[in-house]
């Protein structure tokens, strides 16, 4: 049977406060509705926040590394895959994911955009970054959609999901 | 808190019986034991007999995806991770397991027990082949084990978790 | 003797006339300054144009392929690179690259001027997509230069190359 | 117009004098057909040893590397291809070569033996390792080929190119 896995990408080192808490609520939602939470997996930013916010309410968390054992996992993942591939593993975060949701936007980030729309996934942007809002829209009007906050783009995943 | 992962390799269409029961029962005993099941996804051979075994008593799998999509998943695997990288996946299907089990030798299987080796992760060949067996402790005799049944394949991965 | 690498990346089936003129150009004025001229090997778009005109004054040309073979080759490819990754070979692509010159934007060259710049690689883009400029150099002022034509281009190869 | 790649492949650290000659003098066979040289890159064992047999009269060489720059790139190396996998290049080392010969074997030649064979490339064993041919054989018994030394490797490959 399989589960519904949400990716949650953002900036790493470069995450703002508000990237980290739209982070952290967005994985608390994500493991309140059931589905589980991927992301890239290390000790930082976005990824370790949103897996400490689907931890706090029991959810189930895989991190997708980039390295080639677990130095630098987020205490907050269970499921750690490894890659050893450096940024080449952002395409398998994408693929993997049944929607990808940005808090923020960094240069990996980006690449985990576009490869998602590439690959033809739904991206979901909760950013105030105007220029990665417009660039990203012109790139792909039909796939990338805009939330103001996480229990927004929750709404917008059921709405894919269905 | 890191979930322990046991990955089961094999065949997939090559399989004989042996080695789709020894997945099946080697599946079984991985999830009783809490243990997480990684497998290459596919649903053929002793990646689907092992997934099933670990379903059959409520255990958590993992299926490490060649393609780019579920296409051809085993119905028994919960989490698709999708590579789109062909048997370059196999790297990571060995990277992210805790110990590797091999049930039975196929090409694919043979690069997977190499790469396990060099990456230095411990093997357990539950197989009758007596070549393999002889080529992977001439180059490996400290990582590679031998089990004549899954239930010291297990005995062997707990004596490896100590 | 390491060889001096240049990318040419940029849209596929969506590259317009300006854009594979421009690669076609830049590939002709990268292989007479001796340089290897790589690009992502298919035989549409920038990465096709791009290797013609290399080819046209004898130049040398890389491609990186996506498949598993060489199927979908552009005949103007001397050395292919078979990946068997998908879009997961952009990364290598830019890797392998000195400079990276985004003739045009795609989704895949957004996800590769995304990855070189993570990987602190310099891009020069040459295209009029005004929400690309105004993106990407706002995430990385320093690694991204505005080219009007392929000789300028060049030009910025060979400040990048001092 | 594609030209012919050969891949030589062979322990690293672990290449014993002999392997390395049989290398040296593969590399440098391969170069006086015309046909370019392709290695695992790295300044060791038979990676080095074929490079720099095939830089001795004047062939072109590639190395796919396993890190993220060209560190520990071996000095006759012409074309480096940077993949930041790790042993997963592997895959990407059998899928780029016509024809792959193994001078001597270790872990990583073992996984790309297996590799080349599971991609139905032909290999050529250049080896005493009784175990390694008896493995192999079993497995892909047409596919695979010995070869006594470098001379009847080439003629090998001769016949698998016509």
């Amino acid at each position: 049977m399989i589960k519904v896995i949400i990716g949650a990408i953002g900036p790493g080192e470069g995450a703002t406060i508000t990237d980290r808490d739209n982070a952290y609520n967005l994985g608390q939602l994500v493991a309140k509705q059931g589905w589980i939470l991927l992301t890239g997996g290390r000790n930082v930013g976005v990824m370790d926040a949103a897996s400490r916010g689907a931890k706090s309410v029991g959810g189930l968390t895989i991190g997708i590394l980039p390295g080639r054992d677990i130095e630098n996992i987020s205490d907050a993942v269970d499921i750690p895959i490894i890659t050893d591939m450096g940024n080449g593993r952002n395409n398998i975060n994408v693929l993997s994911a049944r929607v990808v949701v940005a808090c923020g936007i960094g240069l990996g980030t980006a690449s985990e955009i576009a490869l998602a729309l590439k690959n033809g996934k739904k991206v979901i942007l909760l950013t105030d970054n105007a220029e990665a809002k417009t660039f990203f829209l012109s790139l792909s009007p039909n796939l990338v959609f805009i939330a103001e906050n996480p229990e927004i783009a929750i709404n917008l995943i059921k709405d894919t999901l269905k």
